[in-house]
């Protein structure tokens, strides 16, 4: 009965234009893939470079997707750094994969809401069952399980899990009886002046005050001392504070320190204080029974979380978060309004994730950690993982090895730490000279006040030759012979 | 020099595969958009249905991804809750599209951190350069862009922008002078009883005691009384507390209202009070000009936060959130550890996002919102805004005029607060039977103390015919006649 001049306009693109363009753009990716190698790794604009190249108002009417695409061709691409390039050794690696894309895309098809078991059951439930296999694959406590008291939760960074952490460990050490919730007492938390930046945030954002977060003393390897722990503790019960949250980290970001979870837990039970572990980035390699070792005395923690969007070839945002008892997390969250009740939710058989973190909204972030895992399988992953590791201990051997360099910090991992042995300045201007190559991308840290190159080798494409290239370039630039003191890195190419 | 037995084993999905099993992936989101009003809207799957579906342990080797496909259509399509459906009328939108889609693809394949200005500046600059744009679009002050003291972000949520809000408020009531920062001091925050529930949860996260939000009484359209505010203030100051954030609301969760800003923001003021709007669902109607009286008054206003990823045609996350005065929303989240700081930052002439919400990682979420805005051109957003709005206006009629129903609220936009006029049992009756057929989904609150059936219209596929369907359903489930009293919809069928 219509005809066409009576159909709706819209502006919406339709299905089959969907189609093409969606092709060209998983071309796009493709090629990107291909190709991320040939771009310099660390972007070269000056600041309001890609701004000047924007128009000063929004168009008024639609434009054709090609123009757009070019315009990430031309505009964009100089302002990017490429996380996604062999050559990225810098902070920590956020890794994308193949199967990770597509289950983001998938997820953004879809486009579900999560915040409860009813705005989509398989949201809420193929994320409870990939956390539940996830604590098999790392080995984790049973009590993380969801079957028990336990379970896991998928939020977008470590900081955010952190946070709830702290949130959940302040109400438990609160009086809940008072009728107060969400009150920031005379709280104390802990954790090694190496912990990450994000408990500082915290600490702030939970209203404890910045004062109320103690930094404890480190051992000759970065790690947390357990006797500072106790004795921070222990003053701090004499001048009547109530420590809530005691932070151990697996690998710190500064230098993978790990500190000893064992004593560190053994010391929170005494106390009766919340341990948080925090293994956002060396989480990982605990899908490798080889180096559970990092992890041991977890069983002891209060809550766990480690970054899948790091290490472990899942898009950002993907952090893994769990818990031992659900309640108190569940307890300090749950803000029940009557346009969110629902049937299932009050036969109490379900669980609603919009109670385990600030957001209410969240999207089906499990999809693409489920493809991850079903993809590599955990063989795969672990391949990859034991790959990196040995990457990054012999590039260890070549400083150690070399007369040039030196490490700051022990390797346990796939971080390697060093520092040119002429001091501070000749460092910084090697790591300048890198970085302005535009083959490597290196960051650096400080440790025990002297400038620290970082090597951080996680990521996805990265392989053999590329560690060899940036260790060809430190080498020169730092006045040695690569192959002087060591058995030549790449030096008759096939290994790479 | 190699030989194919050297090269070294890898698992990751490789860009061939990734062509084609992404073009697979695209053809099964443009068939979802083609087919999704024949699933029934809400899920009928128990609890524990989907898990149990899937396999107790992760795979120990890698799979085909045409399996994992197969799964989602087998095991996780039944379990899924259709938000994209046309049908789908309860809470309020979350609407994806296809360039916005095709943009969380890009800048998943693409993998930047925008955590620091230097980690990607196309990330940074692009983001406020948008941000800039929404400010004329929407007709918001001039103080809340970039180029003077303020500036926007995206963040995930308008929980989180909420919470952020709160905190810059709390820093700037408190004493900075005493060295202390993130301190929950004696602190009250103001929101009207209709106020999102992410309000509540903030105060909690802030560690101000969920007891120092005073909840203001409403008038008979459900905003806000500034009068009562005012009294409420006054209160407070004579006992002590120090008042820190009023927080209006442009179109409450449970029935759309609108909080008088100018008024408001004349109080705040006054008072020296950090005003926030939390323009969440309504905030895209002021995309059209003659729908900005929603927002009169809001140059008063300290920040302002709006979803483009419910009603702008954005996939979750994307929400906007500005201030007037980036330097205390700054001061309040920046920790600057070592291994953050890069000349870049220290020149002063770069934003560093991570200073401006919880956490630190964050990805190119800007890709999407530009490639929206331009897809569609603001003439186009205008459009279906305008339809929406059109089609529940012509719905609030049908209703009004109906001897079955009744408007339990004033309907200013596009939601639709409607009851039976039985009371509430029947509402009741109605609102199960309506979910349990399928064809549309609905959501309830409660205003006034009775039930109310929410009729949300903003899902990016509703046109006309499905309005109408709705309303035949609830016509004869009513027990009333659906042309008794006002024009056929869709009688002549030619307006579908």
């Amino acid at each position: 009965m219509s005809t066409d001049d009576e159909k709706p306009t819209t502006f919406h693109m339709t299905p089959d234009d969907f189609r093409s363009q969606g092709r060209e753009v998983i071309e796009w990716i493709a090629r990107y893939m291909e190709t991320v190698d040939e771009y310099p790794v660390l972007s070269r604009v000056a600041p309001g470079d890609i701004r000047s190249r924007l128009p000063d108002h929004a168009p008024e009417h639609g434009e054709e997707f090609s123009a757009m695409l070019r315009d990430v061709d031309d505009i964009l691409m100089p302002g990017i750094t490429h996380w996604q390039s062999p050559g990225f050794f810098a902070y920590f690696p956020s890794n994308n994969s193949g199967p990770s894309i597509l289950g983001e895309l998938l997820s953004a098809g879809l486009g579900v809401q999560g915040m409860l078991w009813s705005t989509s059951p398989a949201c809420t439930e193929l994320e409870t069952h990939v956390l539940d296999w996830l604590v098999e694959m790392l080995g984790l406590p049973e009590r993380f399980r969801s079957q028990g008291d336990g379970g896991g939760v998928l939020q977008d960074t470590a900081s955010n899990s952190t946070l709830c952490a702290l949130l959940a460990a302040r109400e438990r050490a609160m009086d809940f009886s008072s009728g107060r919730t969400g009150v920031a007492g005379d709280l104390t938390v802990y954790a090694s002046d190496q912990a990450h930046s994000s408990i500082d945030k915290a600490v702030r954002i939970a209203g404890l005050g910045s004062d109320r977060l103690r930094k404890i003393a480190v051992d000759a390897t970065y790690a947390l001392r357990p006797d500072a722990l106790a004795e921070a503790l222990k003053r701090d019960r004499e001048a009547g504070y109530r420590p809530c949250l005691v932070m151990a980290t697996v690998g710190t970001t500064s230098s993978n320190a790990i500190d000893p979870i064992a004593p560190i837990a053994e010391i929170c039970r005494r106390e009766g204080v919340w341990l948080h572990v925090d293994a956002a980035m060396s989480g990982t390699a605990a899908l490798c029974p080889e180096f559970r070792w990092i992890q041991r005395g977890v069983e002891g923690a209060d809550s766990y979380t480690f970054n899948p969007h790091k290490w472990m070839f899942t898009n950002f945002d993907c952090n893994a978060f769990w818990v031992a008892d659900r309640s108190v997390l569940i307890r300090t969250l749950s803000v029940l309004p009557e346009y969110l009740r629902n049937a299932a939710s009050e036969s109490g058989a379900v669980l609603d994730y919009r109670d385990w973190h600030v957001q209410l909204g969240r999207r089906f972030r499990a999809l693409k950690l489920w493809f991850v895992i079903r993809h590599y399988g955990v063989e795969g992953l672990r391949h990859h993982v034991r790959e990196h590791i040995r990457l990054a201990q012999e590039f260890a051997q070549w400083v150690q090895a070399s007369d040039g360099f030196e490490l700051a910090a022990p390797a346990p991992l796939n971080l390697v730490c060093l520092r040119h042995v002429d001091g501070d300045s000749r460092t910084q201007t090697i790591l300048d000279q890198i970085n302005a190559e535009g083959e490597s991308y290196l960051t650096h840290t400080r440790l025990d006040g002297r400038l620290t190159l970082r090597v951080s080798i996680g990521q996805r494409a990265t392989q053999r030759i590329h560690v060899e290239r940036l260790w060809q370039r430190l080498s020169a630039l730092g006045g040695i012979d690569p192959n002087s003191s060591h058995p030549v890195p790449g030096g008759d190419g096939e290994r790479g």
